[in-house]
């Protein structure tokens, strides 16, 4: 990225300097000096950090602006100038001059100055100045008052995995609505309930898609549960929690003005020094993920096996044909979608071990690898809505099922045997599905031949809708 | 564990048979045929059930029996015998009949049949009966009976996890007790915060244990909460959620007389066919008990690095001597109680990975993994609480604090120039502590000799508890 | 462990004192105050030290006996009775005196001083003394002579997986072995192939046998070949690898006394002071385990998929049945030998990301946390060799094909239209492919009804053992 | 990116048609129907396909071509237009068409049709026609020809990774050189070693950067050994590694062919079923950039500890500032560098997890995940070598040694008594060295007082270097 910027054509640079020293920034360049270091010491992912985390320190330093101009300590015009160009920033204008790769060493220090640089020199433009006069307006000491890397950082990081959640929330809401419908069409549809792959015992289909929408509710509400873990934020601790250079004042209004600008419910941790040093409800929301990542693969799986086929497979549904399935056989058409939600649930899995790993190593105050820890939150997040979103519309509202294979291996299976058990015996039983087995004769001729229950008897009992329900069985036998 | 059961003095054998065919039985063994072929094929980790799942086990199948009592199904003396053979197991005097591996194929059934065997002799034998009689007693049909693996698997994992979650709570709670009794005792010793390794700003002792106290509390109200998923079971369900050959009646029956044998507040999940294949509560289980390692491990690394020396290292706390600590070098003592502890959160994170993807393995009505994700949760669950066990008492409550070697850091410190910031400005501060640093110099001295504050104004701004609470530098900066 | 060892009836007690104080052993015990206050402080798993590593202990002290007397720096007498109290330890007579737990802090000085304490009082018993008479022999200067912990426990940990790997290596072998005997067997057997659990294109059953033992013997190299990184020890680098207190005769002579007494052809590691601090070794060996691991799991996943049925399945290959597959279901057999050898994946493939995390935990001249780091590995490695075994001997050998099944399936077929596609143009044959779908036909009378190719034409293009091997089609297209 | 694509400015649509049906395809764009739906099905990341997966697709057409030119399979004139259609790939002018995200379901068949798409338009364009009219140059009958995704999308992986490894390889060889510069720029400053934190024995940091270099060598010769297990592709296995459609002599011909245009010396697998079917090979390449990541951690976290302070930590080296460190604590120097090696590390971590586990899912003939693991492993390869160029150019050259601290730290350390055990035993040195640590005296003046040694045998067995190298105690003990 490093390249784009300084491949753009230049009018030529200005010198800035910092504790390292000098160096040339492009003229037309609203990042500064620091951002520069950076983006050369971190060129790591050539991937930029992500907009809506751009969006999020834009609205911090907008409420801090307003929160030290309600307190006094910064001039109203400065105030003024930040606000607007905090605001341009979140108007999607700004966003190129954020440069720096989502993998940086520093805690966020450089996401923090390029925001801090950016702001600094646009409101100094605002101001009449030129860019890089920083008497005008300072990163550090205007931008950056009364704020520390340390706490923006995972502030910025929490209001915007608050932001991408919704999303992914919202989609998974869409699934749970689209497995419900598909569990009330397929209410009537009797297939074979299979275990450890093994043929079991019926069921409906529609019970099945039941099933995966009260798993996917059971996401929902977690992930709902997990997020508010990170409305708790450390704003007004500043370097390590202890609010150094945080003005008592500023300290109450900054979390209220952040909310106000954000519209969000935040709240300021009560112990801002945990809240600045622990980095677990980074881990608490990734688990949360990876739990729904969990599930949605599993389903993913069954949707592939009771699709498979067409012709030597279980061919229980159909998976709407969305892309031609091979480059060399015709007419193949392949799950496409739960396999690219397998993909993610992979990805996200994966993600959240790098997430884990970051955690455990932050050092006494502060923890060091939130960067990381964002980039693959972040991530996960957003694959996991965009995986959700494909198999929604491309998967699951098209499906269609095949009543009568399913209705077929139902009536071919021996699995219906374990019905006859409470009436038998587990011992009986075992031995007429065996000689079924073997034979391949149906369970249901070979009970009447052997003389263990009459015709009229195993209507009843091998009832499928039945069988797909407590409590026939067993009121059967005690009824006789 | 097989050789040890065949290498017990035996009378001699009884032939028992099931599908597979015959198999010679140790005459004393309460286990039969089922458990023994299941003790040759799955030889894996020469490791036995958890005792605790055994017993859960138990309590699932006196439940049962006293269920299928009431509705009517079994009859009393049977019920009777059966519930005094459980409760032999609860007391502990058959555990050496539980033989099956703990990882083992099958989905747990092999478990299962071991407990029906099991029961089902010794209620024979109660009977007065002879052990593999069981026409009086019989493994499937009676002591089984309205239930399948796959509904008294899952559950015997979620009573056995609620029976251990109590211990680790209790010992993260002992913890926490211990942490904020520390964070008292040190409230007002001064030292130095570090982030990213490198001097910050002051901190008081007494707040850094605060925040570790914090972080745990924090865990304990996530594993507190997670906890209430194990309470939703799957009992009723039989072998897939329909409840095939469950009796309505012993489907209304079972939970409450569950909750009744183990004074739990379970209740029956009201969609049994998702409760039967989809294990996420134990993946969100492991991920609360993964975040809390993270946590802890966290914690234990800057205990470490804080008593690090005694000579050459941090050396602001000691944790007490708890062993030599070399086997090479005398008086040498080391972080021992801290290192387990990251080793046993290390251990949990592993295992949270192998529960995770057991979880995603699960194919349609089933999750034939459950064995190895009990394995791994039950070490999990009880290696936190041993960890934090011994971390509370050989650790946290033997610390003691190096006051003066703290106070001396403080004092040596640049990373106090932050206190400046505000009133000089982020670049003549940043000079400052340059200067400092090359020269040795302290900045207190500095600051006067470049004119910058005067003597009376830097007592103020750098008083050092002022420092660490937030507020004492800005309201100073507008009062002036 | 602690319980029973105290347990035992003892006369009483001696007291023992070391840096921490004094401490009442157990009169009768061979460990001494050290392994006790490690037994008490770190009571984790409620498992002993793998009995391998015990020995591989003795092993290293009886070399380091021989070796130091050899330099004249021991006395015959004190070496010949700590050789002989070694060869007991490795006679299995004094392993219940072993009681620390495998997870412990202190990077191994527990393991290592419950050895030497353990040597040490016997030998003094053997030399006519009182247990507890440290001046006759002594576990630090005596037993411990010219060594560490730190570079006895690496080494201690490295001949231990060097020894079991053998084991894991033999399974591997046999499944091997396993494996092409059926890829002989079914090599006449035409099956359809399948992509993404869709109809593919034909196979025969041989060549699917062939591929698995393909990537095993691949496995097999891999981990044939990471086994040569175990043969570096450190033995003589002592404390941080500069071997001080180790004289240079000792440095020189005390692996080839090691190799003469393990049998191994172990190497002194040139660079002694990496060969204390990293155990990257160690993740190589794991991460060569996950490997193996994964290839195992998908074959055994393939082989649940092939066997799933008996009626609703695929059905083209049966397991032999080893056990009743359900307590519910009569005459239910289920996968259960792939079930756990996919569980025993899943354990390895946790264990390996443990072992990960405590490898990157290591600082500076040490890793305090190989404890876990081999507690997971020797479990890997035994859990491998345990799984494979069931495997071969329990599934491999006893799967029967349906050989009548997997023909008719492939006839059935749609996917043998690709074999077409180079004579008619890929969308020709995918209209063909439709058409087939839609309406059931069969391709062949398809392609026949629509004149795109002949009867004639037709047998040599879908000949079914032609379809399984490369060039047919195309050279027919040449030739005609 | 399909927005992207939708935003460009277009003349106007072709109709495409494929199994699916019709489609609009932007008459501008390279890429055809199959691109189009796979970009709309799959748009996960918002990313693309690495560009030299694109090359490497481009190079297997190429080199498919020409082949089937060879073999008289294809006409000059098309191939001759493919070829320069790849050519102008090759040379980066067709990179925008590739659209489709790197995470995306079907095994790879989406990039598989975007290349088959792309150089069939172009080359339709080469021979005059219009893109979109197939009958000139077919995406699937001559750009795929002989050809599978399930041969080309593996294929490409491996020569892709075989393109990126080199440069890792060429970063990690820097990163040793820069290791043993400082090696031997060292050699001569003596420091305390530590172990578990605690001072231990004297140790040159020469030394430990020698140790650093060695584990760098060892992961070096990890990465290029498994570098070779890439080298075997299954180009000509088509479908499914039966080698279906492909025509003897081409298969035969193509992996030369590739060889030539790529400069590689692959090979093509004896067990083409095997190659199509397992993707292990990309998992032990991912597993030796895991253990790599393990090593570069471990070794950052020294640099980060050794580097500690400057005032209240180690502070034995200084890491060369490279950007301010805080936005609120002026002069605050980071280890920034060592920190983002650590992220890079934890991200590679993850990525093998995720690269685990979709390995794990294939399934009978083809792994379906492959997508993801390419998108991590490519990833995981190019951070490293980012990673790694930083931390050579920016961090280890620019290390500096605060020699006089190394040397005090040496001097005031208690560990230096180990160096005294063989002479006056390990009871005696541990009651000396607790009396030192009590007291704060020098441990040579206590051995004085204590007359256990005379000055000039302290002066003898104290020599610093000599306590870094093996041998003088004992011998010095010996000689009187």
């Amino acid at each position: 990225m490093l390249k784009e910027a300084s491949g753009e054509k230049q009018m030529g640079f200005r010198t800035e300097s910092d504790s390292i020293g000098t160096k040339e920034v492009p003229k037309t360049a609203y990042y500064g000096v620091q951002t520069l270091r950076a983006a050369e010491n971190f060129n790591i992912t050539g991937l930029k950090l992500h907009m809506e985390f751009v969006n999020s320190l834009a609205q911090i330093k907008k409420a801090s602006a307003i929160a030290n101009r309600e307190v006094g300590l910064l001039d109203r015009n400065i105030e003024t100038a930040i606000v607007k160009a905090c605001d341009e920033i979140l108007d999607g204008s700004l966003h190129d001059q954020f440069i720096v790769d989502p993998i940086q060493g520093g805690a966020g220090t450089s996401a923090n100055m390029n925001a801090n640089e950016v702001i600094a020199n646009r409101a100094i433009e605002i101001l009449g100045g030129e860019k890089g006069n920083y008497d005008i307006v300072h990163p550090n000491d205007h931008v950056n008052m009364g704020q520390s890397t340390n706490d923006v950082i995972p502030t910025a990081g929490k209001i915007t995995a608050l932001k991408l959640l919704p999303k992914a929330l919202m989609q998974l809401s869409r699934l749970n609505d689209a497995l419900e419908a598909k569990a009330k069409e397929y209410d009537n549809v009797i297939k074979m309930g299979r275990t450890q792959m093994q043929d079991a015992v019926p069921i409906r289909l529609g019970q099945e898609f039941k099933a995966y929408s009260t798993v996917v509710k059971r996401d929902i509400a977690r992930l709902t549960k997990v997020t508010e873990e990170l409305m708790v934020v450390n704003m007004g601790g500043t370097a390590i929690g202890t609010g150094i250079n945080a003005d008592e004042e500023y300290l109450n209004k900054i979390v209220p003005a952040l909310n106000s600008v954000t519209a969000l419910d935040l709240r300021q941790a009560e112990d801002l020094i945990d809240a600045t040093q622990n980095v677990d409800c980074f881990v608490a929301v990734s688990s949360a993920l990876k739990t729904c990542a969990v599930s949605l693969s599993k389903m993913s799986n069954d949707l592939r096996l009771m699709s498979s086929g067409p012709r030597t497979g279980f061919e229980e549904i159909n998976l709407p044909p969305k892309q031609n399935g091979s480059s060399i056989m015709p007419g193949k058409v392949n799950p496409v979608i739960p396999e690219v939600m397998s993909q993610v649930a992979f990805n996200i899995i994966g993600n959240d071990m790098t997430i884990t790993m970051a955690a455990e190593a932050g050092q006494l105050e502060l923890n060091a690898f939130e960067p990381v820890i964002f980039y693959k939150l972040f991530q996960s997040i957003e694959t996991l809505a965009n995986g959700v979103n494909t198999l929604v519309d491309n998967c699951i509202i098209g499906i269609t099922a095949n009543e009568e294979r399913c209705k077929e291996l139902v009536d071919n299976s021996v699995g219906i045997i374990t019905a006859i058990c409470p009436h038998v015996g587990y011992k009986k039983a075992a031995n007429i599905a065996k000689a079924a087995i073997k034979t391949g004769e149906p369970v249901r001729k070979l009970l009447i031949q052997e003389g263990l229950l009459k015709e009229s008897d195993l209507n009843e009992i091998l009832d499928p809708v039945g069988m797909t329900e407590p409590g026939i069985s067993a009121k059967y036998l005690l009824s006789h």
